[in-house]
């Protein structure tokens, strides 16, 4: 382990120790699950490597694994490896041992390994999480229990108000810091692909409920550049599993640097959640299928309510306010309806099939839609999808333009309808192969003649319109995929929590 | 006029009126050039309309242009039409005419329009600029001469320093400004397509030595989103042709908002350059070709001068600064060397000449190199390519490769070397068919076993190195272009100037 560079989890095994394993790890994240056969015999709470060893009646079994997911089928007790420890499994029992890195590297005398004692934690999961029930994929059922993951989001987050109190919003594991984070120079979002994307999307509702300018941070990017991080920043962490590696080195390189620091992660418990000073879960279940789906939606809602709380009441906004708190109680149903567009999308999917590229045009509160959108076409169905912000369509991506290659334009109404309008013209204008993403009723004004596609969507607030808008891509995704025949769950080279750099 | 809505420049014709020609514009440039048929006889510098109306002997030709370059060789005398002016041509003569536009609009009674007098301007450029030369393409032309544009672009501005004198950088049009931009609360970057990517090229160095936060604005972006920009900002918008209407109107925005504006463009006398409260010109010479590639190049070297100028002098970056300075003198004679590698792009370029897709990978000071490489192949050899950011490539990206996919890695030397060395061998691991461009030398340790092909490129200061790397693409989007036998120099659907929104 002194000897070993970057992240990693590792299990050794060897033929000259037929009995034994060797577990260690730095940075990725690794669990040794505990089951007890006798359940209930025994109350064994608490974690000793002595008493395991000495074997108190009853027989065990041990899981190493880096992921809770694949252990809850048969424990909920787990160990939560820590850096520089070193798991010794041998003849049923296990002894850990932790190892004073920096003193060996120093070059000082090799001390021995202490023994380490700790309490076992119980993992905050059901078996039925992570069964597919009725559907065919984990990406399908993810996608299609987002009405109910958002309604687990919001819930004792949203405040109606009564008669005369007005409508706000409440996160407990920010109140305390709401202060502090309202005087930053900046707010920093850091993330990384979809948890990046989830963060583009609620830039415009924190800068105009905030007032303090917003940064968008790729995590690999601001670390590769060693980008300014202040004092009197607020660094915003995103990342559904946690762990991301990326994400956790930014974290550390801003705490260095004096940040205030919070995490957004779906993971209790993990790296991130644990290592910033405050932070909010945004609650979506766990999430199996590679490509995100269900935790960008998350994602989004609990950023827009991080904009509420941190904008604060004001008379001046208390209208744009509660037409946003109404938007998110009513997100929910919202979603409901946009699913039900399926059947719609994988016609859809039937007919781009045999396609090599795809484009995905969005602006404004919808330009993280495009990159969303095109992001899982790319990670499951393994089209070269790209998004591109319909602004800069003049400044090169109009040449790529001709009656063959087909462009998702995403037009629902909001304050950037009207240039959309005009996109979608000069595409025309240029024969492009049209698919209109527009609010209901709209079909006619965004398409005349009928020589596109449309998709209609229900219409929300303007800044709630991303969750809305992104499930009809997912759904195609999904579809295209399947249609295509490739593994939906596991995308070719792509892990689901990107743990190494 | 008081019905049209946004950016336009028209002229009239018709045929009740069949010697006369009405011109107007809003937004959108409009010259009107005057040929003196006799020059010599009358010295007339300044223009009346009375005058010209009433003939003095002169016979005179006029010309109605948006482009300063389709008049030079006819006449260096132009007018500079402004908004809210109508031209009137008859029968040899000319009169301009102003509209009080508000006072229309505001239901007032039509005031009758004020006829204007105005001095001509002198065009200062020569009819050689224009011509193609050797060269059978302006893009072939204008890559080729960015050794001669960069030394343009530099003169006067680098100073040697003497025995003991420091090497220091001069921008007279900034000097008076220096101490409120280091001041500022924020640097904010606007602009759009190929300028973008300039001044995400030069970011890293201004963030490394001015301490202040350097924030990236797609003018189009920053409109939609209404983003904030704040009276203790500093704002820069570059923009070659000085008259991007996304990046006009960005400006008129934070001009509003009370931002200091600084301007970076290649045409003096712009709108942008007019507007805008100082600013440098980047001298690269007239461009052409509607894919800018001299412009670019020079645009990173002006952002990396005033990286220089802002950040000061002092004990702790003085061998920081020197090394930079130095590199910039010898910046001609590198992009001399990577010149050479024309052939060498010319037949990568057959190899590629088939393929629907292109990916390019870059980081840190070169993730611009990327994004402008791919922007270059995309918009003239209109292939789908796309500049990605390397350390997302596990988010999404890596799904989309295998054995047929092309992929350029850009891996010269920098601090992120060895995690590019990484992503090359984890692409390698896929299989993928890897273009790998380099320092000079590192062939072997980029690509252990010859399975990829190389560029090597000279060596540069790291944050210089963009500006040589961006070459053997330019070079390698030329020859693609002329291969698959589209219009290198006017690619389909684009305009060089985008002048609308």
């Amino acid at each position: 382990m002194r000897h070993l560079e970057g992240a990693y989890a590792l299990i050794f095994k060897s033929r000259h120790y037929p009995n034994e394993l060797i577990a260690c790890k730095r940075g990725s994240p690794l669990l040794l699950g505990v089951k007890e056969l006798n359940e209930g015999v025994c109350n064994a709470s608490a974690f000793h490597d002595a008493k395991f060893l000495s074997k108190n009646g009853n027989p065990k079994e041990l899981f190493l694994s880096s992921d809770a997911n694949a252990l809850i089928e048969h424990t909920k007790k787990v160990l939560v490896i820590e850096d520089g420890e070193v798991v010794h499994l041998k003849e049923g029992g296990v002894s850990i041992l932790k190892f004073d890195n920096e003193k060996g590297r120093n070059g000082g005398s090799l001390s021995r390994p202490a023994s380490v004692q700790r309490a076992l934690s119980i993992l905050e999961m059901e078996v039925e999480q992570i069964n597919k029930g009725k559907y065919e994929h984990y990406m399908q059922k993810e996608i299609h229990e987002q009405p109910e993951s958002l309604t687990t989001t919001m819930r004792g987050r949203l405040i109606r108000g009564g008669s005369c109190k007005a409508k706000t919003v409440l996160l407990g594991g920010l109140k305390d810091h709401l202060k502090t984070i309202r005087r930053s120079r900046r707010i920093v979002f850091i993330g990384c692909g979809t948890s990046y994307n989830a963060a583009l999307a609620a830039r415009p509702i924190l800068e105009e409920l905030s007032g303090v300018p917003v940064t968008m941070e790729i995590a690999s990017d601001l670390l590769d550049r060693q980008g300014p991080i202040y004092r009197e920043d607020t660094a915003v962490f995103v990342s559904q599993s946690g762990e991301t590696a990326d994400t956790l080195h930014a974290l550390e390189y801003a705490l260095e640097n004096g940040a205030l620091c919070v995490g957004i992660t779906n993971t209790v418990g993990s790296v991130i959640a644990r290592k910033t000073h405050c932070g909010v879960h945004i609650n979506a279940g766990c999430e199996i299928g590679v490509a995100s789906t269900k935790a960008y939606t998350s994602q989004i809602v609990v950023m827009a309510i991080l904009a509420l709380a941190i904008g604060g009441d004001t008379i001046s906004n208390q209208e744009r306010r509660e037409a946003i708190i109404d938007g998110l109680f009513d997100l929910p149903n919202k979603i409901r309806d946009v699913l039900k567009l399926d059947q719609e999308m994988k016609d859809l999917a039937k007919l781009l099939i045999a396609e090599q590229s795809l484009l995905v045009f969005g602006r404004g509160y919808n330009y993280a839609t495009a990159l969303e959108g095109a992001l899982k076409v790319k990670e499951v169905a393994l089209m070269h999808s790209e998004g591109i912000l319909a602004g800069e369509m003049k400044h090169g991506p109009l040449a790529l333009v001709d009656e063959n290659l087909p462009i998702v334009v995403i037009a629902t109404r909001d304050a950037c309808f009207s240039k959309q309008q005009s996109v979608i013209q000069q595409l025309h204008a240029r024969k492009g192969r049209l698919i209109v993403m527009c609010s209901k009723g709209d079909a006619a004004s965004v398409c005349s003649g009928g020589a596109c596609r449309v998709i209609e969507v229900s219409y929300v607030e303007d800044c709630l319109q991303p969750v809305v808008n992104v499930v009809p891509l997912q759904l195609l995704a999904y579809h295209l995929t399947v249609l295509r025949g490739y593994n939906v769950d596991q995308p070719r080279n792509l892990a689901k929590s990107v743990t190494t750099q």
